[in-house]
Order: structure tokens, then sequence, then C-alpha cells
């Protein structure tokens, strides 16, 4: 096994701290720091294409360091996986395996995985300690960090669900090499939003050096590491998302609303796209209220289209709606508080905030525009 | 609307502190606390058969006191209601009342609503708060209060849940006239259970007063006073369950074996009886292994069968299965820490403990005996 050392990014939240490791072919440092937890037993829930791709090999390092690993628990792979009916049958084949209280719950996987098996773990026994191991860029960037967990309900996604932070969380980059293409540029729309956020220069270096992020050189390891610390720093400030922790849903707004109206179909977009998209609107919102500068809207929708991004309502495959249709669906978004408009908005490129009470015409005129641009 | 001053019981678990107001028609008081928690919107949770007897009224009181209840969740009644099923439609339509985080659920029921209503509480929008009203005498003594709740799996009872505590308890002594006299008398084996874990006193007082309790005397509010007394004590020392909280369990080790042998059929074995024949076995059990005098295990059975409570293997309906079976029934509890077998045993009424690492083979000699007793 060629194994290497990680990049460490501690998540300091007290009683709930743990680390992230990040690098190419850590499993080996991975190990040691799952024997250090005082394991006893492990059950491992993975998806079917990351089963065929990587269990193997994984529960094999494991097992013959001495960690004794429960037969897998393989969940169909896709967004539909984050049910109810997933969630019982992954529960109750995690109690199958036997494991007690003391033991571990691992989660092999992309952000599907992370969030039905994290809140498995949180709930079986009332709470067993888990261990994510992200598989995709997405979840290495921003799921597998912050402890939220959860499944969708018929009445909106991520409504049912827990906070429950993982012991460990180990992102092995070399594993991303098997991720198809457009996932990867999905989850890259994540790295970018944290430059967004608060880090004009790390946006500047993602825009010199994406092409090593995706081709997995050195830079992708810089790339996650600087996501997840990123992430880290506003987790650590509102853990449980009552103020601040809600800049991380810069794009998402517009982005979850348009997951919506194309009913969550990942052929038409996948999260990550409908972020990119997001991403662009919020800027451009930003710009036409007069809060950043023009140019910075222009740099950023530059960007996500020279990765392959799409930025636009008009690059939904198949439509993204009426203007009135995206309204309401942006009202039924669970960050809506007491029927008012909360949106992250951007004072400049790494200057976003938090604008509460926007004004609802304001945002429809916007859409109008950007349907008719 | 009659309404009468209650006693309180504090639960003083720092950021999670709460009240437990006990006595009788207390509703109003109870509508008072609940508007100080400063509510937008309450979902309220029931089973059928407290649906019809009590919700209305309840609904009403709430509505004329300015706070605003969607229409109610409806369960059907029993512990089949403790299913993933049932979980996910009342998540669901707690959802479709809009409900949002702040908001609150109100659990009016038993055991089974409260650990069902107070489950989808810690899940819906990652964690809502709510409000036990409890209407059995064992949710009163002891389901309703120390957060513990969940449902049942395949694998066994509670083995999927989260500790959430509620933010008030409001335990209507009244409430409790309506409530079967099987029913009533399980849950006095509860109640039972305190004095024999650390109060000989309260055990003599019950001795003396329990058809006061039973009656719905004033009496019956200070047996439930004590009682949540006796188990906040306890959850705040160990909310988790790592140690000392498993003195509950007293009794709950035959208890849990008998009924999994009656497979949780209500019509031969509720849960109280089944602790009643768990107390008067630990303590038979404590007496034979010379723990306890002979004389204390002779009283504690005595008051049981006077209550009308069963006591021995003989007395469970349609026969308790083999010694082999109740062993075995007994080691798949989940208390059973990597194997060794832990019982809550007794030097005395009043004197509890827990003793570690029992001997498997000196259970198995003296559910012999109790067998051909
Ligand atoms: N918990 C949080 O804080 C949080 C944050 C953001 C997103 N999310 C959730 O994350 C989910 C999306 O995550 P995702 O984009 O990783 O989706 P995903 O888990 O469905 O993975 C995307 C696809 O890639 C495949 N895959 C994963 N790793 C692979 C690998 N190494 N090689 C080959 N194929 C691989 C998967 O099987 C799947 O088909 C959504 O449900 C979203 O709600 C959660
Ligand atoms: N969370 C905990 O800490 C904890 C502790 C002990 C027991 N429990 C759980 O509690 C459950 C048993 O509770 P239970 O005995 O209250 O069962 P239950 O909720 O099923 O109630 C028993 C029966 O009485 C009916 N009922 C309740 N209140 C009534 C009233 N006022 N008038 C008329 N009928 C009424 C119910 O509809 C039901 O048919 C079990 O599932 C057990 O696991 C939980």
């Amino acid at each position: 096994m060629t194994t290497s050392k990680p990049l460490i990014v501690p998540v300091p939240l007290g009683a709930r701290a743990y680390d992230i490791l990040v690098g190419r072919n850590i499993l080996g440092e991975g190990v040691e720091q799952i024997k250090k937890l005082g394991v006893r037993k492990v059950a491992l829930v993975t998806d079917e294409n990351v089963h065929s791709l990587h269990a193997e090999r994984i529960i094999k390092t494991l097992a013959d360091n001495g960690v004794d690993v429960a037969a897998p628990v393989v969940v169909p792979a896709g967004e539909s996986s984050k049910s109810y009916a997933v969630l019982a049958k992954t529960c109750d084949d995690i109690l199958a395996t036997r494991v007690e209280r003391g033991d571990l719950v691992i989660a092999l996987g992309g952000g599907v995985v992370g969030d039905l098996a994290g809140f498995a773990a949180a709930i079986v026994r009332r709470g067993m300690r888990f261990v994510q191991m992200p598989t995709s860029l997405l979840a290495q960037v921003d799921s597998s960090v912050g402890g939220k967990t959860g499944i969708n309900s018929s009445h909106g996604k991520n409504l049912v669900g827990a906070f429950h932070q993982p012991s460990l969380v180990i992102a092995d980059t070399a594993i991303l090499d098997t991720l198809p293409e457009r996932e990867l540029r999905a989850g890259y729309a994540e790295v970018i939003k944290y430059g967004l956020i608060n880090s004009e220069r790390f946006f500047f270096w993602c825009e010199e050096n994406w092409q090593q992020i995706f081709a997995g050189g050195p830079e992708r390891d810089e790339a996650v590491a600087h996501s997840c610390r990123a992430k880290a720093e506003v987790v650590v400030r509102d853990e449980f998302e009552n103020g601040d922790r809600a800049l991380l849903n810069l794009g998402h707004t517009f982005g979850h609303a348009l997951e919506r109206i194309v009913k969550y179909d990942n052929a038409r977009l996948v999260h990550g796209e409908a972020v990119a998209i997001g991403l662009a609107q919020a800027f451009r919102f930003s710009a036409r209220l007069g809060l950043c500068a023009g140019q910075d809207a222009g740099r950023v929708e530059a960007h996500l289209k020279s990765v392959g991004l799409p930025t636009r309502l008009q690059d939904v495959p198949g439509g993204a709606g009426s203007v009135d249709a995206i309204l309401d669906a942006m009202t039924q978004d669970k960050k809506v508080k007491a029927g008012t408009l909360t949106f992250i908005l951007a004072k400049g490129i790494g200057k976003s905030f938090i604008a509460h009470d926007l004004n609802k015409a304001d945002v429809a005129a916007f859409l109008m525009d950007e349907w008719n641009s």
C-alpha cells in the first residue's frame, strides 16, 4: 500500500473535536487514527458505485491492521437513498452487524452516503461514533465536515436529520481519480464558494490552479484542505446554525430552488451545478443592488464557465421554470424564517454577508431580467 | 376550566434544564408555561385513544390562550406505533403543519406517543423543541422525564432513537382518571421501583397510600412528583447513560426478557407488568445470592401482589418460555456490554446497586429454581 503523510485540519469543537486528514493515499494513516479511537468493531456503509470501486481494498486494509469490519452495508447510489426507507434499512443492517454503543460506523462515499450513514449513526442505539471517508470532491470539501446529517422528506431536502459530528474525517484525494468528471466539476463549485465567501486570495489561486486540482496534483490536496479549514472555522463559530453558518449557503438559495424545480433529477442538474448557477446569480444580484462591482460578478461567471459549469437559468437542461415557480420554490426553503427572505449576498469577491429581510419584489425583478437576458 | 397550582420538579440540566409540572387540572398553568417558551406554532402528536378522550379540550385551551395549534397528528394506539413507518409519517405530518425550527411539538399521550413524538421532534429540521404531556401513569413517572426517545427495530426495543430533552413536562394527574385500571397498575410498578432503588421510606409510604394513589387523591400527585424527582436526580448525574442511570433498570433485565418472549404482545403482558415480575425477581435473586434479606424480597412481592401485579414467571399468561429462552432473551439485551451480564441487584429495600460481570450459571440456576417453585 502506498501511503503518505496527510495534511491535518483540526475542528476544535470541545468535547466533539476531531481532525480532518487530507492527502493522496493516506489510508494507512487513517487506519492508525481509527485504531486510536479504541474501536471494537466497525460497520461500514457505502453505495454500490463506491463499493465496487474501493470498498474491498479499504476493508482489507482495516482488517489487515486488526480492525474488525462487518460485512459492508451497501445502499443504491444517488440522492434517492436519502429516504426514510433506506434509512430504516441502513439502521437495521448496522444493528445486524451487532455493533455496540462504543463501536464505530464508517461512511464511505459521497455526500449521500455521508448524510445517510451519519444520520443512522446518530440514531442507532441513540448515537454511535462515526468516521467520514468522503469519496466525492463535494463530500471532501463540504458535506463530510460540520456534523449535519439527514435525509429528505416529500416536503423538502434535508428536512429530517441530526447534528452529529464525526470522530474523524479521512479525505483521501486519490480516491477522487475514479470520480466522474461531471461530479468533480460539481464539487469544484463548492471549493470556489469558500473563496467567494471570505477569501479573494483563494479564489484567485483557484483561477490559476484549477487544472491541477482537477488533474490530481498536490494543488488538489491544498484546495481540499483549505476548503475544510474554511468550513471548520464557520462551524466552530456556529455549530447549530443559529447565525454565521448561513454564510455557507452562498449560492444555495437560488441553487436549491432550481434543484426543486427539476425535481432533483440529477440527469438535469446535480447539486454542485445548481450551486454554480446560484453563485453566479448571487453575484449578479449583488451587482444589481449596487452592492458589488459588475466586474466581480463577471469574473465569477467567467471562471465557472471556464471549468465547464453552468451559470445561467438558461443553462438548465429542459428549462428552469417560470419566474413565479422559482420564487415559489425559493420561499419554501427552510432557511426562510417566518416568511421573510434571507439571502447571502456579496460586496465583492471574498466579501459575502447575510442579507435579511430582502424585498421579494426586488428578487422577482432580478429573476425577470435574468430570464430575459 | 378548573385549574390549580402544580408541584414543580426542576430538572437542572444546564442549557437543557426544564421543569416538570405535576398536579390535578393544571392545564391552565401548563399553557402559561408553554407561552413563556415563545412559541409561534404548535404541532400536537397524540394517539387515537387519547385523541378521542382529551385532545379536543386541550387544543381548545391552547387556542383560547392564543397558542396556534395545527390539526393534530394522530397515530394508532399501542407499541406498534414505535416503528420506522409511523415515525416517517409522524415527521411528514409535523412538516405538513409548516412548523419552523423555533416552533414546538407537543407529545400528548402515554410512553409510546412520548417516545415517538419526542424522537420525531429530535430529527425534524434537525431538532425542534418539544413538550411532554404524559397521559399514562408510566409516562408521568418515567418515560416523559429524562430525554430518552426512540422507536423499536426488528432487532429489539428502543434500538433507534435520540437523547432529546423536552422543554417542559406537564403531568396532569386528573388525566389518569380515564386510564384503564390495568395500565394504572402497570405504571405503579415503576412508581415503587423508585422506592426500591434508593428510598425505603418512599416504598413504605407507597405500601400505606397506594389505594389513594389509584383513586386519584393528593397522594397521586405526591407519588408522581416524588418519582419525577427521583428520576431527574439520576438523569442529572448521568444524562447519557454511561454509568449510574442504569440503576433505573432495576427489574428491567428480567422484565425485558419476558416482554421479548411474549413478543411484546400487550394482551399477555404490558411493560409495567413485566417490570413487576422483574422487580420481584431482582429481589429474590439478590436474596439467593445472600445480598439482601429474604424478608425484603417477600415484602416486595407481597406489595406487588396486593395491588394486583404479577410477580412470578408462572403469572405470565401462556407461559414464559424455557429457562434457556429467558437467558437467551436476556443476553440479547442492549445493556449487555461486550458479553458480560450486568444486573441491578439490591442489598435491601432502597439499597440497589449495579452488579457487573454476573456469572451466567448463577442466573441460570436461579431461573431454574424460579421455574420449579
Ligand atoms: N451534510 C452537509 O453538510 C452537506 C453539504 C452539502 C451537500 N450535502 C449533500 O450531499 C449530497 C451530494 O453529495 P455528492 O455530490 O457527493 O453525491 P453522491 O454521494 O450521490 O455522489 C455522486 C455520485 O458519485 C459517485 N461516487 C462517489 N464517489 C466516487 C468515487 N470516488 N468514484 C466514483 N464514483 C463515485 C456516487 O456513487 C454517486 O453516483 C446531497 O444529498 C447534499 O444534500 C450535504
Ligand atoms: N423514554 C423512556 O425513558 C421510557 C421509559 C419507560 C418506558 N418507555 C416506553 O413507554 C412505552 C409504554 O408507555 P405506556 O405504558 O404509557 O404505553 P402507551 O403509550 O401505549 O399507553 C398505554 C395505553 O393507554 C392508553 N392511554 C394513555 N393515556 C390514557 C388516558 N389518559 N386515558 C385512557 N387511555 C390512555 C393508550 O392509548 C394505550 O392504549 C413503551 O414503549 C416503553 O418502551 C420509555
